[in-house]
C-alpha cells in the first residue's frame, strides 16, 4: 500500500510531540523532587498587548502568570491545560490530525471525586468550546508552537494562483497549471516549501468572486502576479502563507479590499494581527502589507488626484455607510497603526462623506478596467496607503 | 504574449452569445412585424414547481407566463429583462467574466423620462440586488442557458481530491498531485473534462475542516475516493460538479453531515435541488445522492443495529436540540422525498430524542475510527438513507 500521510508530517510530528513532552516533563520533575507543580505563561490580557512601533506589529509584551496546581484558584485550569496537552500529545503520536473542534469533544467528560467525608462531586472538564481554545492558546504561547506546528487542523478559505512552483506534501504543484480552478491553501502552511517562482507582487483580494474574475481574466499572467483570496476576514493559513511570500521571497503583498471599515480592517489583520490574537502576530502578520483601495481617493478624488469614478458613477454605485460602519471607522481611528497621514485623511473622508463602495461596483465600469487599469495603475503610481 | 485567457471560455462565449441573440431575435422581428414584443417565460411559482416522482427531482411544470411590453403591469419588468440581457450580451462579447453582483451595478442607474405634457418623471431601473437576481433567472429559464454558460462567475467554496485528472482551461491538473492542499473548483464546472479517473465512489463532506482531516490522512487514497467538500450550504458549482461525477463516469455519491435537519437539508438541496431554484435542478441535482450519515441509528442504535456511541460518548457529545432544528425537521418531513420508512425513522428518533450530533463528535473518537472505521463501514454494508 502506499503511504497514506507525508513524510513531512511524520517530520512534524515527531518536533512537536518532543517540545511539548519537554515542556511538560519539566512539572513532573517538580512533582518528583517533591516542589509544587508550576507553570509560567505569557499574559494573553491587553495590558499585556503592546504594539511594537519597530517590527511594526501587535505582540505580547514580558508579563507572565504563574499557574500553580496548589493554589485552588489555578487548578482547575492547570487541570485543563495538563489534559489538553496530553490529548494533543496523543494525537500526534498517534497519526491523528485533530481539529480544535473536536479537540474540544476529545477532552469534555464529567470528573467524579470523592471528597473526604466520602461524598460525591462531579466536574466537568469543560463545557463550552471557548474554554478548550482558550487552553489551547495557552497551550501555544507555553510551548511557542502555533496549532499548525502540532498537526491541529481546520477549515481553509485561502485559495492562490499564480507562476510559482510549491512543494507540499509528497507532491510538487504548479500554481500556474490549475486551469480556472485554484489551489486552496492546507491548514498547515509552514509544512509548505517554496521552489522557484516568477512574480513581482502579490495581490490579495478581500471578495472570492472578484479573485474569481482577475484569475479568469489573465491578470496575474499579465502582471506577473501571485493571486489570494482571503475570502472574507482572513484565516491563519492564508495570513502565514502571505507572510511567508513576504518575507521569504521579497514580494510587495498589496491588499484590495472594498471601501469601508470592514475591508481596513481586513487589511489590518492581514497587517497587524488580531487584537485578541497578538501572540501569534509575530508569524501571521505581514507588517509590509499595503492597502491598495478601493480607497476613498479613488472614489471622491482629492485636490491632487483625479477619481476614478465620475459623478454619475457615485451616483449610482455608492452606499450609504451605517452607523455600525460609522463606528467601526471612529474605533479603528484609534489604532496606532491608522494614524498615518494617508489614512487620517482616508478616514475622514469616509466620516465625513458617509459614504462606502463594493469592490464589484469597480468590477462594473469593466473588468478590463479593473484588471488592466485601476489595479496596475496604482501599483505603479505607488498610490497605496500605509 | 501568452493567452490570458482559455480557448474553452472563448468558445463557450460565442455559444452563448449566439442563444441569447437569436432568442431576443425574435422580439426585435416582432416590431419590426407591427406586433408587439412578447416574452414566454416558464413560471417560476410554487404551484408550477413540481415534484418529478421519475426523475426524482423538483422540476418546474409546463405553466408559462407572458410578458408584454405594451402592458403597464409588465412594461418595467419587459424593460429589466431587455437591459439584463444587453447587458450580459456585451460582456459576452467583449471578453468580461460579470458576477450577478456586478450586473446589479451594471444596470443600475436612473432612467429620465418626459411625459407628453414635457413633465420630467424618474425610474430606477432596479433598486435592489433581488430585483437584478430575479431578472438574471427569468434570461436563464427563457433562454434554457445557465448562468454559468454565460460566463457569470461566483465565489466558490467547494473543493475536490482525488485519484482523477481533469481538463481545466487550457491545463490539465491531476488531483492525486495536490499535497495537503486541494483543487477548488471552479464556478464554470461544465466546462471541465474527466480525463481519467480511478475511483469507486464520491464522498462529499459538508465540512471543510472534516474534509481536511480526511484528506491529510489518506481517506482516498486508501478507499478509491472522489473526495469533496461543499463547505456548508452548497453552491451551484458544487452541486454541479457532483452531478457530473456521478451521471458521468458513474460514481455512486454519499453525503456525510452533522445529525440535525440542517444537515438533512444540505443533502437534499444535493439530492433534490432547491425549492425556490427547481429551473435548474435538472442539471444541479444528484438523484442518486446517499445519506451516508451521521444518522439517528448511527447514534441510539435500533432493534437491528448497534449504535456506534457509547452511553458516556453519548452523554458528552450530543448537542439538545433547538426549537429551530425541531421546527425544520417537522417542515423536512412534509418533503415528497423524505418521505421513505428509513427517513421517517430518522427523523422520528430525533424528535423524540430531540438530540443532535456533529460530525467531529465522531472524529473525536479518533479521526482513525472516523476514516478507516464509520465510514468505510457503513458503506460496505450499504448502510445509507435514501
Amino acid at each position: 500500500m502506499t503511504e497514506l500521510t507525508s513524510k513531512v508530517d511524520i517530520e512534524a510530528r515527531k518536533k512537536a510531540a518532543e517540545i511539548l513532552r519537554q515542556k511538560f516533563l519539566k512539572l513532573k520533575e517538580a512533582i518528583d523532587q517533591g516542589e509544587p507543580p508550576i507553570m509560567e505563561i505569557p499574559k494573553r490580557t491587553l495590558s499585556n498587548t503592546i504594539y511594537d512601533e519597530n517590527k511594526k506589529l501587535l505582540l505580547l509584551g514580558s508579563a507572565k502568570l504563574k499557574r500553580n496546581f496548589l493554589d485552588l484558584n489555578e487548578a482547575k485550569r492547570f487541570m485543563q491545560t495538563t489534559l489538553m496537552a496530553s490529548i494533543i500529545y496523543d494525537a500526534l503520536i498517534n497519526n491523528e490530525y485533530p481539529t480544535i473542534r473536536d479537540l474540544y469533544y476529545r477532552g469534555k467528560h464529567s470528573i467524579v471525586i470523592k471528597d473526604p467525608s466520602g461524598k460525591t462531586h462531579e466536574e466537568n472538564t469543560w463545557d463550552e468550546q471557548k474554554e478548550s481554545d482558550s487552553v489551547i492558546v495557552d497551550i501555544e504561547v507555553f510551548t511557542s508552537l502555533l496549532r499548525e506546528d502540532m498537526l491541529i487542523l481546520s477549515k481553509e478559505k485561502g485559495k492562490v494562483v499564480g507562476d510559482m512552483r510549491i512543494r507540499s506534501g509528497n507532491d510538487v504543484i504548479d500554481l500556474s497549471k490549475l486551469g480556472h480552478g485554484a489551489y486552496s491553501i492546507e491548514p498547515t502552511p509552514d509544512l509548505i516549501d517554496f521552489i522557484d517562482i516568477n512574480a513581482e507582487f502579490v495581490l490579495v483580494v478581500e471578495k472570492d468572486a472578484v479573485f474569481q474574475q482577475l484569475h479568469r481574466v489573465g491578470f496575474w499572467k499579465k502582471y506577473k502576479a501571485i493571486l489570494v483570496t482571503s475570502a472574507g476576514q482572513p484565516d491563519r493559513a492564508t495570513r502565514r502563507f502571505v507572510r511567508r511570500l513576504n518575507e521569504e521571497l521579497k514580494l510587495p503583498v498589496y491588499i484590495l479590499t472594498d471601501a469601508d471599515p470592514y475591508g481596513w480592517y481586513i487589511y489590518s489583520v492581514f497587517r497587524i494581527g488580531s487584537i485578541n490574537l497578538s501572540y501569534e502576530s509575530e508569524r501571521l502578520a505581514t507588517p509590509n502589507a499595503r492597502f491598495l483601495g478601493v480607497s476613498m481617493v479613488d472614489i471622491f478624488g482629492d485636490g491632487k488626484k483625479k477619481a476614478y469614478l465620475t459623478e454619475q458613477e457615485r451616483r449610482n454605485f455608492i452606499i450609504k455607510a451605517k452607523d455600525a460602519d460609522i463606528k467601526r471607522a471612529q474605533e479603528i481611528m484609534n489604532y496606532p497603526w491608522f494614524k498615518s497621514e494617508s489614512w487620517k485623511k482616508e478616514i475622514d473622508i469616509f466620516l465625513k462623506k458617509k459614504a462606502k463602495l463594493e469592490i464589484e461596483a469597480m468590477a462594473s465600469k469593466g473588468l478590463q478596467f479593473l484588471a488592466f487599469t485601476y489595479i496596475p495603475d496604482k501599483i505603479n503610481n505607488g498610490d497605496y496607503i500605509i
